[in-house]
């Protein structure tokens, strides 16, 4: 990874500092399948070329495996236990403050240009009978400003302008998205549900240059280029390569199984595996994974998505080369979970192995304090609540410090005075709404997991279930579960330790800030009250 | 405390059910000053009688033992850790449901009596912009419907009709409450401030009939007579036996310092105390009430608040009796928090010493399956976010258990299967706002402290700062701190697991109700999303 060329050459202007934010989110990539992360075959050269002008986070995790509760942790900068967003159907409460209103005090909007997976508390903002004006509309997209707002499989027409675009460039229909987008055309003609895993190596039926990645480029690139010099914050979010699998041509068959990594997975993983991995185990997408075909036919294909992200982030950075906005851009790149793709016996994501929590965190900034760092890698922890207070960092925005959880990674890149760093990453789980709660006969509030993850060990505890432990340092593909090590006690104890004091350290003193609570302190006679005088 | 006479003797009506509730607090009562839990002295007939018609909890505590926290716990159901209102000055925040909330739903409301300490989330309902409609105002009011309220002290007529009601019985003048009723006349006519604790031996300047406790007990009985046969539900909240420490003749000389409790203090508590303790025995008031003067002017007349208060509640009863409502009202007895009176060589209240986290519990519930119980002693743990599961069980209101964390008493006072209940409380003190907090040269977010109170053991975690640990079956009076005893090591660590379980429970996921998880899991089809089909 160390780029000898340190990569300011584009850097032009004689100030570069930064004014925009681009935040770009993948959804469902993996660190792993990026050759800056060491996919032997499937190359990135764009998104290698930012981490060579940036510093490339080795050990980024998310504060949970599955979208919803990441993406709120990112957007919030608050661990999943103190937003309560905890899985995909659980909406995001009104008090929770975001993105978008952390900027607008200072006169920025958080523009959006693709997935966020917000659900709005609507019976939350019902109580509230809020008046239907602006912030009421932000508040039920998250804080966002939509420019178009496109979450993927959503009934036609309900959110994005995608559904128009696809009409108005032919694909006629009620459903384009279904009928174009994720359905395939076999070479017999017979159009195939991209659904359908066992269809995913057939071409999608929409053009590559209207396909789901290349619109929400086209989006975002529109929209920065119609901001001329005015400051921005955008965040750019694409679906893929998210199900459904399925890539339109030349994407659908550039890799094949050959070009795949080896499945990260042992035969003994099936023997008597921990209560909560059986059962996820036993989950429908793992179960297709499980099987040879589904990982032969969708590996390849979900490369080549990943491949088509790349081309596409190639050329963003041209046109923010060419509007001078590699000057004064931050750019954060990263993903808000992987894909276990059959590893572990596992489809989709969830759980805590690295193919589900760790994600690729890439961050470009191009003021000169950053020059010492370009190219390089940086093994410290990071999790996805820094990414909010990075990003106000870099704006100059403070005062937040009561409610985020997170911490600005800006003195990694600047090499700076980042102070006692973490010494351990955190990441949660609730399976409430999986199939592996009735397994397991738990109750709703019964499934939650945390995993530590500290240098060498990664130690998962569950809620009334037998704990996990790995020794990533002997054993980095995570085959051996030493939660039932008698002689690993002493470990356990301590990673448990962790957990403990980051339990007692979420923020739950949120409507007042730290000065605030120094104004007043010990100052009731200011207010009339005169306690304790004789 | 166990009575033979079972006391039905008063329930006339055929079918005694519970349609209303009677929610009655005292502010900063500690339960060791009613003759019922003990005082020798102090006589509480009234309090007793309801004690010998109800339930008795022994072992009852506040989740922190300050007004603020304490009372929103008990309005929300939820621990301070979840409503994330920690001390006195830090607003509810917007998203957290209380008692009114819960009811309005069955055409209830919450009226409301006396004292709240409810601070509205101004600056997070300004970021929604709501109607100045009635869910503002409900909101603001922390879900009451305020028949009265009144804080005590507050400045002149901004809260409460008491003022008004003082100037219309001849108290004249800008601020009465000042004037009046927390002034007091020495024998020479002098008139002297209820605010200087040197005072508290004369009478305040306002009759009895006129004073806090009585107003409030008439606001009551007048709310109770107009409701006529519908049903309600009121919180009756006195301020008093809370600061400034001056009471009505002829209560303010009805006892003298031999009719007090010995102090609970040790001179060994000074050398060497945990720091936390140390920094609050350096408060103003600690310091004050270290003084034996101070102790033997206002523990009396603390005293003879806690009388006044009793022969009021004496005239409620004999008027719900007279109106029939002792056949079908639920009523709870209960305090916020306790008062140390120079006990550990404290004043006021926080920290974990049974003299502020302990508070009395009574519960009364005229229906038939509450007849086995009448007069006993629980000694099971009660915690105040048991208060509202307990009237909305009473009420037959459901669908709430995935936001409150208390339990409803109920199953103890019916004598029925209460399943495992809790085998230890928990109390928590935020003390950020302290003078505490510079002592110990803390920043805002690391005064935290958490009690675990077993049946044996009272163990006490701060955040960063040593532990403290009691016997209670062998010190009862908390004098030896065996924080940092090496042979207790094995019970600290039994207690911190216990801390930690806790910490596990907490409910953040409160936007979403079980039957909607339930009604979600793994169910994605029928939203049009199929994952994992080959």
């Amino acid at each position: 990874m160390k780029n000898t060329d340190r990569g300011s050459e584009h850097l032009s202007k004689p100030e570069r500092r930064i004014r925009n934010v681009l935040y770009i989110m993948s959804d469902q990539l993996r660190a792993d399948h990026l050759s800056c992360y060491g996919h032997p075959r499937l190359e990135t050269p764009n998104i290698d070329w930012l981490a060579s002008r940036g510093v490339l986070f080795d050990r980024a995790y998310v504060t949970s495996g599955v979208c919803g509760p990441s993406r709120m942790s990112s957007y919030t900068g608050r661990y999943m236990s103190s937003h309560g967003a905890t899985w995909n159907h659980v909406p995001l409460s009104v008090s929770e403050l975001t993105m978008g209103d952390y900027l607008c005090g200072s006169g920025l909007k958080a523009a959006l240009v693709g997935k966020t997976h917000v659900k709005p508390d609507l019976s939350g903002l019902d109580r509230l009978k809020m008046e239907n004006d602006d912030s009421y509309t932000r508040l039920i997209k998250g804080g966002f400003s939509e420019v178009d707002r496109y979450d993927g499989h959503a009934p036609p027409g309900a959110e994005s302008g995608y559904g128009g675009y696809l009409r108005a460039h032919g694909y006629a229909g009620d459903d384009p998205w279904n009928d174009y987008v994720v359905s395939g055309e076999r070479p017999d003609g017979e159009v195939v549900s991209g659904w359908s895993m066992r269809n995913a190596k057939y071409p999608a039926r929409v053009a590559e240059a209207h396909s789901e990645t290349a619109y929400t480029t086209d989006q975002a690139i529109h929209y920065i280029q119609q901001q001329g010099d005015a400051p921005w914050v955008l965040h750019l979010s694409y679906i893929k390569p998210h199900w459904p699998f399925i890539a339109p041509a030349p994407y659908h068959d550039m890799y094949g199984i050959e070009d795949c990594t080896p499945l990260i997975r042992a035969d003994h993983e099936r023997d008597n595996p921990h209560p909560v991995v059986a059962a996820y185990q036993q989950h429908r997408e793992s179960l297709a994974f499980a099987r040879d075909e589904v990982v032969e036919t969708v590996r390849p294909v979900y490369m080549g998505l990943i491949k088509q992200l790349d081309d596409h982030l190639g050329r963003l950075w041209e046109e923010l080369k060419r509007l001078g906005r590699l000057d004064d851009t931050l750019i954060i790149f990263t993903s808000d979970h992987g894909d276990y793709m059959g590893d572990h016996w596992l489809g989709e994501k969830e759980l805590f192995f690295e193919q589900s929590v760790r994600v690729p965190y890439i961050v470009y900034d191009p003021s000169g304090e950053a020059d010492a760092t370009r190219g390089t890698v940086e093994k410290r922890f990071t999790e996805c609540v820094d990414t909010l207070p990075t990003i106000l960092d870099a704006l100059g925005i403070g005062g937040y410090d009561h409610r985020i959880e997170g911490k600005s990674v800006l003195p990694l890149v600047r090499n700076g005075d980042a102070g006692d760093w973490r010494t351990f990453a955190v990441s949660e789980l609730d399976y409430a709404y999986r199939g592996a709660r009735h397994t397991l006969a738990r109750k709703p509030d019964e499934c939650r997991g945390w995993m530590i993850r500290t240098e060498r060990w990664k130690y998962i505890e569950w809620s009334g279930l037998p704990c996990q432990l790995y020794d990533l340092e002997n054993d980095p593909n995570e085959f051996h579960d030493l939660g039932s090590s008698p002689e690993h006690a002493g470990v356990q104890d301590e990673m448990k330790a962790h957990l403990f004091e980051w339990l007692k350290s979420l923020k739950s003193r949120t409507t007042v800030s730290y000065q605030q609570v120094e104004d007043k302190t010990d100052n009731d006679s200011k207010f009339g009250v005169h306690i304790g005088i004789w």
